[in-house]
């Protein structure tokens, strides 16, 4: 088959799949309520966080020039490191130019072909990938199961381990067990590696992450991971843990070796962001308020970050459902087989702090009504799930 | 061996071995005449794409607040694209977060277990960690080999063939031989992926690329990818291809789908970079010129793109004569093994087109003093290379 015909068989089968996707392009300022979005704090549009990204690209330029070894490293991205690793309270921190990078540079700096990876079965690509590209062992163990953890370390047979997890997942919003996995793992020696993309800003204390709200951020067995596209509302990632740690991935790190730094604006902008989130406690706790709320309201469980999760009957009940959320005026996310780890459509609704009362009401208003209609419109229909594309 | 005993083992090794690196944040504005970074047009820099960047920070926030297919793309990614595209001569155009992305996108998409890779050794680290995580059979051939190229092709037995390369390449500074690569590939329907990272903005007819240069823009076996982070300034990758192909990686590129877009600052930075670009084409001759000039007076063969590569006699004097020029207000970039193909250790001077004449002048004494001194202080020495890392 020419590679023509590949491309328009694999399209065929997306289309007959109902799974074909396309681009669109949202133009600025349209007025619909964003509950899609990661930017749960709304600071990638607070004023000071916009003012902070654009001073940089005037004084610093559009970009960082070269990687972070060469001539890539401002002062920005330095201030940066030193901030995060405080707000965490972490020893240090290292950025990078995605939290996809982030991922991949913390597992394939670790493990190697004569390491061992014990990976939840819900956890993101970029964890997914990272692990395939170490080329160690993987072990997949069921989600949330630490006696599952202990088994695979325990026939890990003293190599090097790493276990992956997120804190809060960024399909089901569901949390970890991180006390207890960051326990076997000090007992069997590995590396417990916690991606807090959806928890850092959200949850713990103040949103130092729930590594934090755990007590767990001095652990030396734990290494945190986050990005800072989310409620950070920029760009970039970031690996957090000891000093040791982060001269390793300096050194060894390929996708930060090799990989331009990230630019100043988004750099800035995140420190912008988690300088403001530290002087406003009340974003992170509006989450709480407002997710614990919609979770009763649409009869769904409370989230632990601010991902809600809401199960459709159908993935054609789910399309409907947000087609006619967004008719209203609100944007949510929708999970069909395969993304789901489940098999279970999902409209994801995400809980946002930075809106005001009133679109927030109108938000929960339009989100009960679609949820009552469609959880009536048939029973649920389970469909295994297929390869996570 | 515990994991902080395995940390301090890795550091002592690299200490002893001379390759233990730090972080050196610069601040702004530092007087430093910079041969290292790879901004060959000055554009990062440019006031108009500053202030593109800055704009667009001030109107659309810091972030683009999900994944391209959540919400994630703004009308800018999609002038970008349109605009790549136009420039380089494709079809269609997909932008990414990073050119890491961009080649780990394009060769997962379409290669896997069952697929075939070639892969010059000469390749940039991300085509290679593209090449692992795609699964597929990897072939290493000797650089620039169209014969090795072809061989494996045949060998690879009507399985779906990739061919990795870059148009020029990233230590070295020489152009591979596009046109008969793109020739072997079409006679076995392989698709050849060109990393035009260090080749857009500087080869071919106004920037336009090597690809373009040599009129395979229209072929239907190249697939190009390339970085914005170096002559256009700013930061992200670009896949450019047919529209079927860019379909494609909408619909199955991992590191595409579940990463966050690229910020608006860096999009428009690049948009107003490819801009001036267009409207500037003395940049990308000054770069030959000077380019010309400086290889005359170092003695060394002149560069396809903007990277000039001087052999030093040993990684020693490398690092001595690129602190030599350090001292006298010159950065340049150093390698040595284990990041050179070929063991010898290396100055590696971009030329910059975006210096005036007085420093550019004063740059060129600077190198031609240090290389003259070096190559006197001894004979080369070639060390084997080791594990690219
Ligand atoms: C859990 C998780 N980890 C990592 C990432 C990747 O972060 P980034 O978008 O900054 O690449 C995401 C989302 O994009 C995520 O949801
Ligand atoms: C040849 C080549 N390809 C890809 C990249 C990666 O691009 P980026 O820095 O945008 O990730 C680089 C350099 O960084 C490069 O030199």
């Amino acid at each position: 088959m020419s590679w023509a015909e590949w491309f328009a068989t694999q399209r065929a089968a997306r289309e007959a799949a109902g799974l074909q996707r396309i681009l669109r392009p949202r133009a600025p300022g349209d007025d619909l309520i964003d509950l899609a979005s990661n930017d749960y704090l709304g600071l990638s549009g607070d004023p000071g966080v916009r003012r902070a990204a654009a001073e940089a690209a005037l004084v610093w330029g559009a970009g960082a020039g070269a990687s972070r070894l060469v001539t890539g490293t401002t002062t920005l991205h330095a201030e940066l490191e030193r901030e995060l690793a405080e707000f965490t309270g972490r020893e240090a921190a290292l950025v990078f130019s995605t939290g996809y990078h982030a991922n991949l540079s913390a597992v394939t700096a670790l493990a190697d072909r004569d390491a061992v990876i014990v990976s939840d079965a819900h956890v993101h690509a970029s964890l997914i990938d990272a692990a395939r590209l170490s080329r160690a062992a993987v072990r997949v163990v069921p989600h949330n199961d630490v006696a599952a953890v202990r088994a695979a370390l325990a026939a890990a047979g003293g190599r090097r381990a790493l276990v992956l997890t997120e804190s809060v997942f960024s399909v089901l919003g569901d949390a970890a067990p991180l006390a207890e996995l960051a326990g076997v793992c000090a007992e069997h020696d590995a590396l417990l590696v916690v991606d807090e993309a959806h928890g850092l800003g959200v949850a713990g204390d103040r949103g130092r992450g729930l590594l934090h709200g755990l007590g767990l951020s001095g652990h030396p067995h734990v290494v945190m991971t986050a990005t800072l596209s989310k409620s950070l509302g920029a760009m970039g990632g970031v690996v957090l843990g000891s000093a040791a740690l982060i001269d390793h991935l300096v050194n060894r790190a390929r996708p930060f070796i090799f990989d331009t730094g990230l630019a100043p604006a988004p750099t800035a902008g995140a420190l912008a962001a988690l300088r403001t989130l530290r002087a406003r406690p009340d974003l992170p706790a509006r989450i709480h308020e407002r997710g614990a709320a919609l979770a009763e309201q649409l009869h769904v469980p409370r989230s632990a970050g601010a991902v809600l999760s809401v199960p459709m009957p159908s993935p054609h009940v789910a399309v409907a459902a947000q087609a006619e959320a967004l008719a209203a005026g609100v944007r949510v996310g929708c999970f069909r087989p395969p993304s789901v780890p489940d098999g279970i459509s999902r409209l994801r609704v995400t809980t946002h702090a930075g809106l005001d009362e009133e679109r927030w009401a109108r938000a929960v208003d339009v989100l009960a009504r679609v949820a009552a209609q469609s959880s009536s419109s048939a029973s649920a229909t389970k469909i295994p799930a297929g390869p996570r594309t």
